[in-house]
């Protein structure tokens, strides 16, 4: 297909579309005149993973391509795809104090988490634990159960990983996992915030509720 | 204190100060004089508050003005600070199908979860589900037990904000709970993603690992 009806298939702009190729997000397509060039459904693909990494996401265009270039490399392999997917979600933390890291780390040992030193994860919590600590509200008290929340995920994400196929399938479900799914997780702990509340402190009534729905079961 | 003096003790500028001020995030200082104002362990807090919002959790300036007013109204309920709280993340998303918005239903009959139409996380999660199913990545497996994770996280949040005393105090620990707890957990997530990737994949061998991890005892 033409440019153009790429560009209508996924909704992306020709220029974004130059503009990612020059960038080496998205392959050439193949040339089939002076001034025109073939693209096929591995464009639309990948044209829609770079949006979903960008829009969804949050990345920056240079991250999606650190990313996509790790999916593309065989040569890398796949805990690699992991750690560089891992980098390159955004986030601009201030350096946590070595008390919160600690905290961090008396959560590990508690789960037996080992990881490599510079997991960004770490800072990251820590920075956080060190933001409640300035606040009235302390969440240190849930850390452990957030832990053993998030063990499941984990174990989720890499069954997800497992059941993807081959390497390149595998590399693409680690970076989409990475990225996305923290994303899908905020959505539904919204949910479950919300329904929870309802649950807690109005009996299970949702106020304004209009449809219906099905609370004969009550969840474990 | 003097303005200098709260900018020292909290990192932000003076003008940052003023600005805050102006826009209802801080409360007014006390007028000591033609040209002076005193200002409080109260304005402490409140700063570190209000750039813990900003910094760590992402929020604008007026997003986080919308939630600290929702914190500082005693008339409004805890449900509906939940909810402003939840609407204040920033996130641009495109209109999810009808086809992903039933699959977070089906998820949410499953766990008996219940909200009003309009909860911000239902949108989000389907959104994520359209940009998965573009992609060659399956997480519909991974949605239930997703899912059965967040009910865990949702009810330490609840016991959190429970535990936090009188309704200023619960007021705060639902903003602070909502805005920051995404953070702490994609935190928690990375390293439990790193730690199960060795497990599985190396045998528990962490790759340049240099300090001592405590792994007698395998998790469950």
């Amino acid at each position: 297909m033409r440019i153009s009806e790429l560009s209508e298939r996924t909704g992306v702009s020709t220029a974004s579309i130059k503009y990612y190729t020059r960038e080496g997000l998205l392959p050439v397509g193949e040339r089939t005149g002076y001034n025109s060039t073939a693209y096929g459904e591995a464009h639309v693909a990948r044209l829609r993973l770079i949006r979903a990494l960008i829009d969804t996401g949050g990345l920056t265009v240079a991250a999606a391509g650190r990313v996509i270039a790790a999916i593309d490399d065989p040569g890398i392999e796949l805990d690699h795809v992991f750690g560089i997917a891992q980098q390159s979600v955004p986030r601009e933390i201030t350096p946590p104090s070595a008390a919160s890291v600690e905290k961090v780390h008396a959560v590990m040992r508690e789960r037996g988490w080992a990881t490599v030193d510079k997991n960004p994860g770490i800072p990251l919590a820590a920075s956080v634990l060190d933001d409640l600590a300035v606040t009235r509200t302390d969440l240190s008290a849930v850390l452990s159960r957030y832990a053993e929340a998030i063990d499941m995920i984990a174990e989720a994400d890499l069954d997800a990983v497992a059941a993807s196929g081959d390497r390149d399938q595998m590399a693409e479900a680690v970076v989409v996992g990475i990225v996305l799914g923290d994303v899908l997780l905020a959505g539904l702990r919204r949910i479950a915030q919300e329904s929870h509340t309802h649950r807690r402190y109005r009996g299970g009534v949702v106020p304004g509720q209009t449809h219906e729905t099905n609370e004969t079961e009550e969840p474990t």
